[in-house]
């Protein structure tokens, strides 16, 4: 079992007691394994005639680098089996819990899935491309405002993507909510616009991961904490205070714990045991 | 239990013998039941102190109108508790079946879900969108070759996508599938470019639900019946014969199986059992 940093405690507990397991995760800036480690380790494997699982947090073929390993394989194990299994992808994940629908008749026509940073040594390998390949030029060239914008990993980028949104014509003022640690008892969460979600999240000093949602339907979560906005006098909205945050996960709450989060702070010593690994999920050296 | 058309028996199978099944499917040009009587029954149940399971196919936020059900309920019954579960999306379900990963590095840096056609009675609720408020507009506006883009529900409007794709400079020769009933057993697929896929999709008479996938990603898939054109050399790409056509789900197939997919056709007889439901799942009057 090759697995990720995003897997939880959970879903480790279901391996089988006798597996290897050999953790493979990233840390932003910090590498434990680089991907082509990964690669050479999937195919060491597979040669050896192992039976793979490669644990991923999400959806691996969504931002999840799946498509580069299952390329890998391809190309250097040939005979092996591959069968990739989907999982729920943070958009899904942190949408669910939020009470956001990433479509919405009237509201949201399309939702796109972004990266706010280009991985280790990417480079477009086509030439077709008018724009760079930057994903956060990407992102505002496509921008409109009924489409619901999902940034993975954009917590670096938001003051550029923020800017830039802006610069092509998306209303200062679109509602905006940037979520650490989505779907775990940590979860953070801060609303504003998108003009002033950089500053809240420097001011709220949000760390990775933190997914980004930028549109309309974010209003319709019940955790919005203003007044909604998807109405025709959305243009000139004002939100006071120009951010807001809230900690802990709304999911399995009731109407008032919803209503509740609002104020509460949560208390930190909640979120330990998610974030810590059982003994047995050791990185065996290799 | 309100389930929809595209929930499976296997799921179905799991329902508890006692629970009261509602049938409020619907079918392109054929509505069982409109959104506003599902709306309707949803609050009446929860009114009536039942525990309601709101069963889809898919995931309920991503053209699910989940969010229209949620709208309703918190006007309508603000005290019911609601916790949405989140599903795999189709375009998640079929890009792990075929093999096509949503991004890549350096092939696909985003990926854009829409929908091929305006739910009944949609209209934009905002003033601020340039474009009309066309699915396909948006598409064509948001048009990039580094974005796959998956359509929903889009045999309908195909030929207009395909054609306003390339009049806005998308390589007429733009990889591009069709997937019928997508990860089932009676799933089909035609895979040919852009332009030509509207002609396949009418020669193979395709029906919904089928979803689209444009972009370079698609040729990464192990199914991908011509040469691998995600190069440099891709713009000057002929595909013969036009379009192919794969039948079966490659779920659970070796790599030899995946071969002779390209050139066999399944037993239709083998599709039957899927799609019909046992008795016990009948359409509870109300």
């Amino acid at each position: 079992v090759l697995y990720d940093r995003l897997v939880s405690n959970e879903i480790l507990n279901m391996v089988r007691e006798d597996a290897t397991m050999v953790y493979v995760g990233k840390r932003a800036g910090f590498h434990t394994r680089t991907q082509d480690e990964i690669h050479e380790l999937l195919s060491a494997f597979a040669s050896a005639g192992a039976t793979i699982l490669r644990l991923k947090g999400g959806d691996p073929l969504v931002f999840g680098r799946g498509g580069e390993e299952l390329d890998f394989l391809r190309d250097n194990n040939p005979n092996v089996q591959v069968e990739v299994v989907p999982g729920i992808t943070a958009a899904a994940g942190v949408g669910s819990e939020l009470g956001i629908p990433l479509t919405h008749r009237g509201i949201a026509t399309s939702v796109r899935l972004l990266t706010g940073h280009l991985r280790e040594g990417a480079t477009s390998t086509t030439n077709m491309a008018d724009a760079a390949s930057d994903p956060v030029d990407f992102a505002v060239t496509a921008a409109d405002v009924e489409t619901t914008l999902v940034v993975y990993m954009g917590l670096g980028t938001l003051p550029r993507l923020s800017q830039k949104l802006i610069e092509n014509g998306f209303p200062a003022n679109m509602p905006a909510v940037a979520i650490e640690r989505g779907t775990t008892t940590c979860e953070r969460r801060v609303f504003s616009s998108i003009e002033h979600l950089p500053e809240a999240a420097a001011a709220c000093e949000l760390v990775s991961p933190t997914l980004l949602i930028v549109g309309l339907t974010v209003t319709l979560s019940p955790l919005w904490p203003y007044a909604a906005t998807h109405s025709e006098d959305f243009s000139s909205r004002v939100y006071e205070p120009k951010w807001i945050e809230q900690r802990g996960s709304p999911r399995g709450a009731d109407v008032d714990d919803w209503k509740i989060w609002l104020d509460v702070d949560m208390d930190e010593s909640r979120c330990s045991s998610r974030h810590t690994f059982r003994e047995i999920h050791v990185d065996t050296a290799f």
